[in-house]
């Protein structure tokens, strides 16, 4: 591992969230002074997901836009780009939004989910304000909704910005919205599914692939590289690498959602086992577990109100039968393999750099 | 009126559903293909979105893409032109999905609606079936992820047709898609609010703008002409006569969800009445009603069990103060105001007479 890549990579991303998200708050700005014309409730909307997309977050996919571009182009990148790679955060607030009903989460990124918000809001200014069913749906109705607009922001910047292949990274963009979705809609179902060992497993890697890799890693990489004018050829590439760095990316996910700081992570620990969630992690305890502890795991998965005891046993499980360790080395093997192929592509040294660099953080990446 | 141009319209109507039915099913078999290789639950949600965007709709804002883009251009209307109006009906099954999530409606087109379909398929296929509240949230999640999936697929569907201005035309679209979102928060949202004269008149219109008249009407006809490659004079100027033809549309609409026959306009009656919302025909009956009868049409808006037997009462007032009367002639004053605009635009012909047709139709629908 090369620390001081990594060093540089997290020095750069930092500096990008920082462009990024001014961009973002001009966008915004512009967006609430068009709806001001429109009504107060509009402008609630818009308030609403600017707070939610400033919030926190890491803007790894929009960066990776960004270097993907740079490594493809000599180009000295302008505010065009800028724009284009912040239509990937206004995607990921959607998606989010969306995610956290369908998930029932009630905290992201430290803070009260958008249902959570409107929920509250609803309490405070109408009527049915006691009424905890109808709460529930006005506060979930207005994050639907609000959803929706963000998505169509999002499209509606990046068919703003300059590009020539602008109309193939808007494909790209929305291809990836509907396979992240179709991610979302397995592992929703997967949740009430019985295991059954192979294919359960099966199953679990295709949704790390299609809600993880492919929207975190490889896509905006390809949406970098379709901007910049690459070849076929180059954009096809681009999965050898991204897919087993995002696989990798998503099992830390799980690792840290069960073993990471809470005020670093922003969820509530545990989360994945209440909703019953069928991780990697989950899976390889089952299989390296006695008799008693698998029936103890199978008896708990998916209570809602899992005590924190019961998490605490789990967590226990998890880590004297090696599905820690299993899981922590396996993603590491990820990592390295992907950093292999990056290193024999011939990028350009801007973008390159930043990608491998991107690559060692994740390999002791806390939160 | 001219009921031969209303006759040739439909006619004309009819023809360009036909052909852009074939196209919606040849796209989403593309699709199907497609995903094939990802996962059978992909599948099972591009088919649900088949079945739901083919069961019925007359595809007046994809026809009016067609025939807006005909007021301005010479030529000949080929496929991309087909595949692109086609998105509009893909935006529309998108909207209506999460619309009848917020609410709240069981039946859509006749049948039912996609919440209620996968909550029918999750009781069936999971254990939670008997649990009516787990019922429910799977339905609904699912809904709200199918209809994300359609929005994608519009914005595909979009990038992939061959016309100079198509980004242009992509903007148009997500604006819309916005302003009428926005229009469904600011719905959703007054069904909750009390009743003061003239500002709810105001909001009611305000939402029959953003929902009905920007989104049936206008911007469809903005696209096909940014596509055709209008001047933006003539771009601006379709909303002089397309704002009052689309509040005309509305205003019928809240009639027809009355008064209409339930097996022609595929929603149950009274759902408006159910549901608490704020109608021109609604308000107007509350101006002109007794006391008694204001103090009856209140005590029972938004009661979501409302019995037939008030329902009809409700009519009863409707009819007995002039309101529905009122509503219909304002309906038709809006669509003569809009007629004699339309008479005045320097249109091609074949663009023209479409529009025109579609105004006199809309001065005698049933449905």
């Amino acid at each position: 591992m090369n620390k001081n890549l990594a060093k540089e990579a997290i020095v750069k991303l930092k500096a990008y969230k920082k462009v990024v998200d001014k961009e973002l708050g001009l966008f915004f700005a512009r967006q609430l002074d068009e709806c001001k014309d429109i009504d107060e409730t509009a402008c609630a909307a818009i308030s609403a997901l600017e707070d939610f997309s400033l919030r926190g977050g890491k803007r790894i996919r929009a960066a990776l836009i960004y270097y993907g571009f740079l490594c493809f182009s000599k180009e000295k990148p302008g505010k065009d780009l800028l724009r284009a790679s912040m239509a990937m955060e206004l995607v990921q607030s959607f998606l989010l939004i969306h995610d956290d009903i369908v998930d029932r989460d009630e905290l992201r990124r430290g803070e009260d989910t958008v249902h959570k918000i409107f929920e509250k809001m609803g309490e405070k200014k109408f009527s049915f304000g006691k009424n905890i069913k109808e709460k529930e749906h006005f506060g979930r109705s207005a994050a639907i909704l609000v959803g929706d607009v963000c998505v169509a922001l999002a499209n509606m910047a990046l068919a703003e910005v300059k590009f020539e292949n602008k109309t193939r990274a808007s494909y790209e963009l929305n291809r990836v919205i509907r396979n992240t979705t179709f991610g979302q809609i397995i592992d929703s179902e997967s949740s009430y599914c019985e295991i059954v060992p192979e294919s359960t497993l099966q199953k679990t890697l295709k949704i790390y692939r299609l809600k993880t890799a492919a929207y975190t890693i490889e896509v905006p990489l390809r949406i970098g590289a379709v901007l910049a004018g690459a070849t076929n050829r180059e954009i096809d590439k681009i999965k050898s690498y991204a897919e087993p760095l995002g696989i990798a990316f998503n099992i830390q996910d799980d690792i840290l959602g069960l073993f990471g700081k809470k005020e670093k992570f922003g969820k509530p620990t545990g989360s994945d086992l209440k909703e019953g969630k069928k991780t990697l992690l989950l899976l390889k305890a089952l299989e390296l577990a006695t008799k008693e502890e698998g029936a103890f795991i199978m008896k708990n998965l998916g209570a809602r109100n899992m005590s924190e005891k019961t998490v605490n046993r789990i967590k226990e499980i998890m880590l004297k039968t090696g599905a820690y360790d299993y899981c922590v080395n396996y993603a590491k093997d990820l990592i390295l393999d992907s950093k292999k192929i990056i290193s024999r592509q011939n990028y350009r040294e801007k973008g390159k750099s930043f990608i491998l660099g991107i690559s060692d953080y994740l390999l002791e990446r806390e939160c």
